[in-house]
């Protein structure tokens, strides 16, 4: 047992002196590692080569993808992703390539217009927006790019902590939270069902929106594929229709950034949406459309994803093993989630150790997300989460990346301890 | 000769029974087309089947254009725009399908950031757009949608009229400009070298923008190539780099709504538009960007648009030709623009009678685009202008709306010489 915590300064100190040696040796091997994104494989992208190969271009009914019209998707593109997101078709819109350009659209809507009939938030004195952290940086960004006041909301296994968000959502000026309901970014935690019907039901202002992201409702990484209750309609049972606004997209089905994403709402909600969208563009490209719900029928969507998990599923393991064999030990200088799907594991290292193990990292070669982007503002208040993001390095990359990261994490402890 | 203006009211209302019953019979035949949008027709889509072929993800650099990343679009694809746009490919980034929807993200960039280090438009007393009139009706929702105030400014041959465009210009609280300077939608006009030079050159608001729309730029229906100087170049010569957004799409070369947009503008313009879109999305579809430039590239843009010349041509003649035996010897009831590109016909019929004859023609089965479109408001003041859209319909469904179009303007002219 190596229990950093039990050993004195000289035990530490000799510890320390044979990381660094360790470290020193792993820099020389000059490893250059990008990990700071969710970015799948080239492998897994390979698995939808046959969507390029699709040249479907009329839909069932006959109309022609190829030319202008259906700003709200084709007929048929919209059942998929209704029944994806667990909606009607007319509930549903299906867009572009990105669905967090749709989330920010729906915040612009809300900016600008404003929802149910309240002031547009641009209007109004002062918008707050829950973010459930640690949490998906792109998404606090966004708030921060309209000027929100971003507040930090604590993320457990089951979900935000509700007792914290009925609390703040009595705030009038809240008007929003971001939610990542199943395999959440960056903890791969899946909302429990308690969660979501007290968020469905809680006081909160007319105006206030759940953008519920359901980015990886079906990216199982293992045989029990986790899912949790249907937002909208939960609040609709709750008699708040109008609080949900949920989304999904195939950049981890297909081809990141060059897939399809949709959203699903109460009719309220997509007749506003229609109306904004109309001012922004003549139509989306109905062309990738059709082709990614042929291609995805056609391979059969689980079967596609589970090809999917056989690939990342043992880079989760390699990861969750190398912590297991080499922090483990060392006593609770860190821990760690254990997700059943998603693209993410949080790790959590010493109070203040963070930052430095990213440092230690980069300068060896392999450049972890930025300690702190998981926190609102990018500020993590105890410096102690990462990100760790094990889809995208070849197997051997990744154990020499878990390797560097292991060293990182108890030399950056080591050096804790001694100061 | 059947000069309305000489004929007395007896051969008026005999005019108009004769009228009156070519118009009932035609309405017996059951047509239903709708010309309302510039839509390319099913053959011209035909033409870029290769594209849906093209299994390229891979850029010349070898990067993948199936992964995340290349927010500004991939090298080999912003230098295929920057020269088409006539920019350096550092100050041309390549969007999604949509060049509407980047011009509407421009303006709500000057809206929410504003731009040159002024206030954002939002937090400005007043805005204003001008709008040289007859012009885009989805140009001019954009800034109606912002609750700018829209100001007409007449169209001439050469463009919009400079005169009133200087003088309007020197309001502080003038931000922008709509222009299609080839080709222009709907009258077919190709801006002067003066209108660029004066309109790059004149007095201004430090955050006024020209939007310079160059929709149909390489799509021209005669062996005459026009164009018009680089307002980029333009604005840099007269001291005011930033003044210029120029944007062009692809949605008219290949697949409406399903093509590759883009924009270029000054290093300071192209850094804030940058910003802006990072905290909207992480990419657009590099795949589709990727495979309209190999695409158009391998068939060379000049011979691909001449084959779509070689379909639509043809229908702009014969709705010219209509009116040249149907109109023309009724004396000056209307007036036509004849475009040499582009993909409309401005007919001006007389004052007060276009609403009437989009009405006569939706009745007896073809659909137009509503009167007054085309002007700010959807108002035209003097009720005389419709936007010609010819290419969608096949020739012998042309040559019927036509004709229907040609008595509905003869029909609607008697009723008011009558009235």
């Amino acid at each position: 047992m190596l229990d950093y915590r039990t050993m004195d300064s000289s035990a530490l100190q000799a510890e320390q002196g044979r990381l660094r040696q360790a470290y020193d040796a792993f820099a020389k091997r000059g490893l250059k590692l990008d990990m700071s994104r969710g970015k799948p494989a080239p492998n897994q992208l390979d698995l939808s080569m046959g969507l390029l190969a699709m040249q479907d271009y009329k839909d069932r009914d006959g109309v022609d993808m190829r030319n202008y019209g259906a700003l709200e998707g084709a007929a048929e593109v919209r059942e998929f992703f209704a029944e994806l997101l667990g909606a009607q078709p007319g509930e549903t819109i299906v867009g572009g390539s990105s669905s967090l350009n749709l989330m920010y659209n729906m915040v612009d809507l809300g900016w600008r217009k404003g929802f149910s009939g309240c002031a547009p938030w641009g209007a109004q004195d002062k918008v707050k927006f829950l973010c459930p952290s640690p949490g998906y940086d792109r998404h606090f960004r966004i708030s921060e790019d309209f000027g929100f006041e971003l507040i930090t909301v604590p993320m457990t296994p089951g979900g935000p902590d509700m007792d914290a968000v009925e609390r703040l959502a009595q705030d009038e000026a809240v008007k929003g939270i971001w939610c990542i309901p199943v395999y959440s970014n960056p903890d791969g935690y899946v909302y429990s069902a308690e969660t979501v019907r007290r968020m469905a039901e809680m006081k909160a202002a007319p105006d206030f929106r759940v953008f519920w992201d359901n980015a990886y409702l079906v990216h199982h990484l293992t045989d029990e594929a986790l899912s949790c209750p249907n937002m909208l309609e939960a609040c609709r049972d709750a008699g708040n229709p109008q609080r949900a606004m949920m989304f999904c997209s195939t950049s981890k089905m297909t081809f990141a950034g060059a897939g399809v994403c949709a959203m699903a709402a109460d009719a309220a909600n997509i007749e506003a949406a229609k109306n904004y969208l109309f001012a922004m563009t003549i139509c989306f490209d109905k062309v990738n459309q059709l082709r990614h719900v042929r291609f995805l029928r056609k391979e059969g969507l689980a079967a596609h994803m589970q090809k999917h998990a056989a690939l990342i599923a043992p880079k989760f393991d390699a990861v969750r093993e190398a912590f297991e064999r080499e922090l483990a030990p060392c006593g609770d200088i860190a821990c760690w989630t254990s997700p059943k799907g998603g693209y993410f594991i949080s790790l959590n290292v010493l109070d203040g150790c963070a930052a430095r193990v990213v440092q230690l990292c980069r300068e060896a070669g392999v450049v972890l997300t930025g300690a702190g982007a998981a926190f609102p503002y990018g500020q993590d208040p105890r410096d102690r989460h990462i990100r760790i993001a094990p889809s995208y390095p070849s197997a051997g990359e990744l154990a020499a990346a878990a390797e560097l990261l292991c060293l990182s994490v108890r030399l950056a402890a080591v050096e804790k301890l001694l100061a």
